[in-house]
């Protein structure tokens, strides 16, 4: 677990930075180049046909099963998995009508969400967020979709395990997807995807929660690690959360025939969701800098202690040291280690002085 | 108190971000799925009818008599306490006809405030405030108001006592509630609570001034706690009180048939106490942040203390317990030790050793 | 006068907030409560009578004398001294045909610098700023300016000596007070309110500038203090003057029979004069951060050199008494102790230990 | 150096906000006071006649001759140097119509720079920015620009050098100046002073690059006098240039038959400049609060060497005198001191404990 | 390397500010004087002239060929490498009809990133940015381009090695550029030079991940120093890039006649990235500044272990010396030296204060 956190942070900047990037400078705009790990080995095509009587799942079709043959009466969602594979997109981009510069976006799993519209289809990109178990690395996949008439085309690098719920509502008779056209299909993906960052976001209050509770029994390096982690893993979240806010209100704004007017409500729904997600990371940023804070206060305040006990260590026995370091000298002339009492008063004398000390440190409000 | 404090501080995140809401993932929109704690034992719905004559208040009422039964000539106010009955409530949304997405903002306490308009209703949902004393948690209870003709619909988790003001109100004959439709109700309870966000702001207020106050009286891990704790505080209050600022802002702006135009002045008068709410807690927030600097600089101010007594004692009597060391040594030929003035002289030493020591100190201002 | 400054900083977050404003938590809109302290005895009311001829200035009218005779032919400006007699203040409005919400803002003394648009009239509401002498607390009046037809009505809680050169200038025969309506007179008003603003706005700049000049000399604790009060003082000044410039942009944009279009100009005049205002608080904002950065880097820096005068002594002094207690032991077998040029001998030896560290600091730049 | 230095120091906070506007307070709007330093002793007026054919330059001319007289088929640019005279400004006010406003604009050598529009005139108000050199003080003056019709006249607090190049342009038979009206003599005054802002703005930089460059070899206390200069010179700075991009903005954007069309490109040029300075201040300024943060990580990191060495020093000594102390005591029954090898079995033990100690700081990499 | 970083640092400020700027005060605008180093020897002016058929190169032509022979059918790109030769530049101008100001710009090297419309010309600016090797110096140099109808002409400091990519694309026969107008030609450099960015900032992303992995590994001062390079690397590619963003915004929005509107979306691509590098420059900026802050508490904290180690030290010898120091006196009275026991006594109890003094550190947790 210890050496899984400090692999984590080593890469930080590069996770948040996307490297891969620069890849494809030189490169004819529009140049199909997969940026991203290779994360399944191959890519799988699925659809599921469905209106309001019939509901259809086919699974692992070919490229011409899916996009050729017509599905007259029906909706089709089409669930591409696997993005390695740049030649079958640019098929598939082609089959759809779609511009190079849109697969490239889907391609480059980097990109940052955004929502575009096109003449015939509706684009839009943004990021899964999930996390094995709290603590643990936060991952990400992108997904983009694509909405035409009485279609939707779902884009990811991997199996993903939630849409399976989305598959159990659309086998529900008279459920919303099935009354729907795909803009509520397309609505459904989008609010499943981001309902989940709530759990991540959750883990990360936890977090915050935990350390903060924490703060006095850690050892202080952990600390400070926890703290730049929680740091970390909120900006990346941040990253991945702020810019859907600014796509969704786009969605909701920019009039299209593809999105039924009257849905428009639900797009309103997941927007208020991102709004209250974007407000709770900037809150729990704050949180971790306020422990942070105190973390930072805290130290100095054990340095104030620890230093005023060596001071009055020292400030207490440095006198006395001395004191009997005279007595020590062996000088022929020291008259007072000849009187009978000389010893006993030494001990009087370094009595006065420590409980002038005492009384001192008192005052002070050391002790 | 001491522990009721800690406590306090152990759910900050989770009490901000509203933990709970990530149980809602994969289920359809529009799911009634409560929210929050369980705060009633069972919903009750009291209703008060009335028109510039007459007043009827009616308590634990069915919800047929509530809402089949017509009241023809009068304004109506139904009081629906507790949330948890998730079926009750939307049997209600649908006697209502409100929408499943409206009826699961109400639901889920962790709510951002806001308004919404529909065809024939306004949604206004936000956060009482509470202090049982200065010091103690602030607690908060969602408020949501649905306005219709007519009519007016209040859903809170329990019982909200600052409620009994209003009921006094709407007795008294020539009231402006009597003498208005149910949108001056509808203003009347938004501006009952929002007057009540000031206790809590002016119980903020006076910690602030009493950490300032007793600044350099308490132990510092008791002012650090202090501290964050104001500002975990302030951050909820912000958090509570900031968007409500917009929200009114859209209630006054947006043109409607259910509010009367010569109204929106009343609305603009909460908004100027919102506003003002705003760069109060904006200042509180600069001058905790004050605090802190204060309190950081004082840390350091006592730690130099501290080094400059110690420093002060070392230096003057390392060097003489060295000066004695010297003599204590037990060389056969160490002449002075033989000398008649011996002893006396090396009390000179020290004696010029010392009062350098105390000129460069004072020389410094040490002393 | 340190006592006071200890006062002056207890009650800062009230004195911000304006504590009190919670006393009106759930009594109806437009409830008349004087909210502040009772600054004088007793309501009074003085009259200027004047048009391009004469001047008439009755005081200490009565309220009849003032509202319901009429005055034709004359331009009058009513002064109202003292808020707390709120059914006086009831009567006044009634006759001004005022709205119960404008008394209300006008009686509660805390709030926020604005301008509001009534059919009839103009009410625009700040607050005054002034000192005793630089370095005393800075206090603040509310004043309230109604303006309307041939009539300007102000109210402030207590006598305002500002208000005498106004009484001079109203005087002056053929000044532009004389020649124009109330807007010039309401225009002079806030003129004359906002030009003060400067003086205290110079009296805090006194303040950084000679803390800046004693920085080094007077003590911590009290350079602390005097940063925070500063601080404090600012937020103050900057809480009243920063919605003054929103009040006047309204004033100036909103087209407005009562105000000659001609007269727009002064009222740019006052505007150019608070932008400057919030630009000089907002400087002295950060020369006062700045001035705190070098205190902190001096502490610092100054137990910097704490340390290395500690370290110095104790890393020269140690080994020395180590070595002349080597010399103390009292072994039967300790040949040096027998060697005629013992003692000498560590004489050089400790020498040349000494000349060692000394070479050290130097090479360290620590001497 | 040091002293001028110091003294510049001072007097910032005046400086910023330009103390003596509070002089103002209470007399009516439009008094001509002048507020700044008498710069010059007499007020002088020059004057330039040129159209694309002639130039004349007549120094110090009478008003009438600048005024009164008609100079059809000329334009004319008119210098005024030092506004002490109060009462001469107030004439030439009148003669060329200018509102009393404005002639306060002129006067108040501390007025924020702005554009305003008159029927007839434009007016510009903004500061020149000079050095002697490098590191010493950022003097400015204040410039007022009033373009008419076929006029333009300057006016200033003292002999301004920069205006011998333009006066130098102006000769040259084709120059743009000639061939144009007075709007691009106007234009060609703003940009030949906000040209030299890049120069102070420069020194700026150099001084910054040079304070990075000696961090480590200036004591601290100077670095910490340095670092603050630079701030509050840029801060100076930053206060008469920010303000100039909204003015020439305005000038842009402002239709104004006195402005010929054709020529807004050159203030767009002007406008660009400022953009840029506005950028490199910005920048500037986070370098010089860089600077400052290495500056106080180094003090952190000098004084934890310095707490190492002391570390060591006192680990290693402290317990080998302990050890010698035994043996210098004089008990009659202490077998130790009768061992024929007592003392090397001393040295022994101590070697131990150095070597165990050295191993221990190498362990934790002090050495 | 050591040394060359070293050198990096020292001009920062200069670099950032573009001195040299001020060369230009006082001359009259549009004055051509090339602002920036000679980067090349001699001017040289290479063409490529293309359509949908034929490609066509020609390397350092005349002025003449490039200019004033018409190439019917053929669309024209202009390379023009080397700035210094400012009359050559000026001639350029005026056969392309160019305003001066305009070339200006170009040759100002310091130009702030922009776009300017003219009647039959797009004017865009911006910068290249490159580094030999990450953790070098990033260089960058000024690429400007006219677009006219039919002609790109590209004027940079010194030659390109990233135009070889562009060399070849125009090669390809049915390329997109084969294809278009040359405003795609104009698209594709920008594009080229914004996907280079993204090396330089992956390299920025690279040393922070690397610093971070290092950071309790490398000596403290040079952290320090990589903190601060970074810091100066982010801001450096931040003025280069912030700007382009509202660049390539004000070419997607102003329409014109010599972009095609279907070309409008690849502006938006490049628009993207852009926004894209901004949001990682600011992530990077946090990353490096969380850094820092780790860095400083380490050092922090690293100081209290010091102090701590010390204290335990200080705090069991000094007392322990004091004990021996006491029966090191020569006293003739002194009991204790003549019991039997009394030395294993003394031992007895210095083993009882090591032993309290070791639980106290324990139950402190220091131990």
């Amino acid at each position: 677990m210890k050496a899984s956190k400090t692999k984590k942070s080593r890469k930080t900047a590069s996770k948040l930075g996307k490297a891969g990037l620069s890849q494809k400078s030189g490169l004819p705009p529009g140049s199909l180049i997969h940026i991203g790990e290779k994360k399944t080995h191959q890519i799988s095509i699925d659809m599921i046909l469905y209106n309001s009587e019939v509901v259809e799942e086919k699974k692992d079709i070919t490229l011409q099963e899916a996009l050729e043959k017509s599905y007259d009466g029906f909706n089709r969602w089409i669930k591409i998995t696997g993005l390695h594979d740049t030649e079958l997109i640019g098929t598939i981009g082609n089959m759809l009508n779609l511009d190079n510069l849109l697969l490239e976006d889907i391609l480059n799993t980097g990109q940052r969400p955004k929502v575009e519209f096109g003449n015939d289809h509706v684009f839009f990109t943004f990021r899964t967020l999930f996390q094995e178990a709290a603590g643990t690395d936060i991952n990400s996949d992108q997904i983009s979709l694509v909405l035409k008439d009485k279609l939707l085309v779902t884009f990811h690098e991997s199996e993903l395990s939630l849409f399976d719920a989305l598959d159990e509502r659309i086998k529900f008779p008279d459920g919303r997807i099935r009354l729907n056209n795909p803009d509520y299909l397309f609505y459904a993906v989008i609010d499943i995807v981001v309902d989940q960052y709530f759990k991540v976001i959750e883990n990360l209050g936890d977090a915050i929660d935990k350390l903060e509770e924490q703060l006095f029994e850690l050892p202080d390096h952990e600390v400070l690690d926890l703290i730049q982690q929680n740091r970390r893993d909120l900006l990346y979240v941040k990253k991945s959360v702020f810019p859907v806010r600014e796509a969704i209100n786009s969605l909701m704004k920019f009039e299209n025939s593809l999105i039924n007017g009257l849905n428009i409500k639900y797009f309103n729904d997941v927007y208020d969701h991102v709004l209250q997600m974007v407000e709770i990371i900037e809150t729990y940023r704050e949180l971790n800098a306020g422990i942070r804070d105190i973390f930072l206060s805290t130290q100095s305040n054990r340095m104030n202690k620890v230093m005023q006990l060596l001071t009055i260590i020292a400030t207490i026995f440095i006198p006395l040291t001395f004191i009997v370091g005279i007595y020590g000298m062996n000088f022929e002339y020291l008259p007072e280690l000849h009187w009978k009492y000389g010893y006993p008063l030494v001990w009087l004398v370094m009595l006065a002085v420590v409980l002038a000390m005492l009384f001192m440190f008192r005052k002070r409000k050391w002790l």
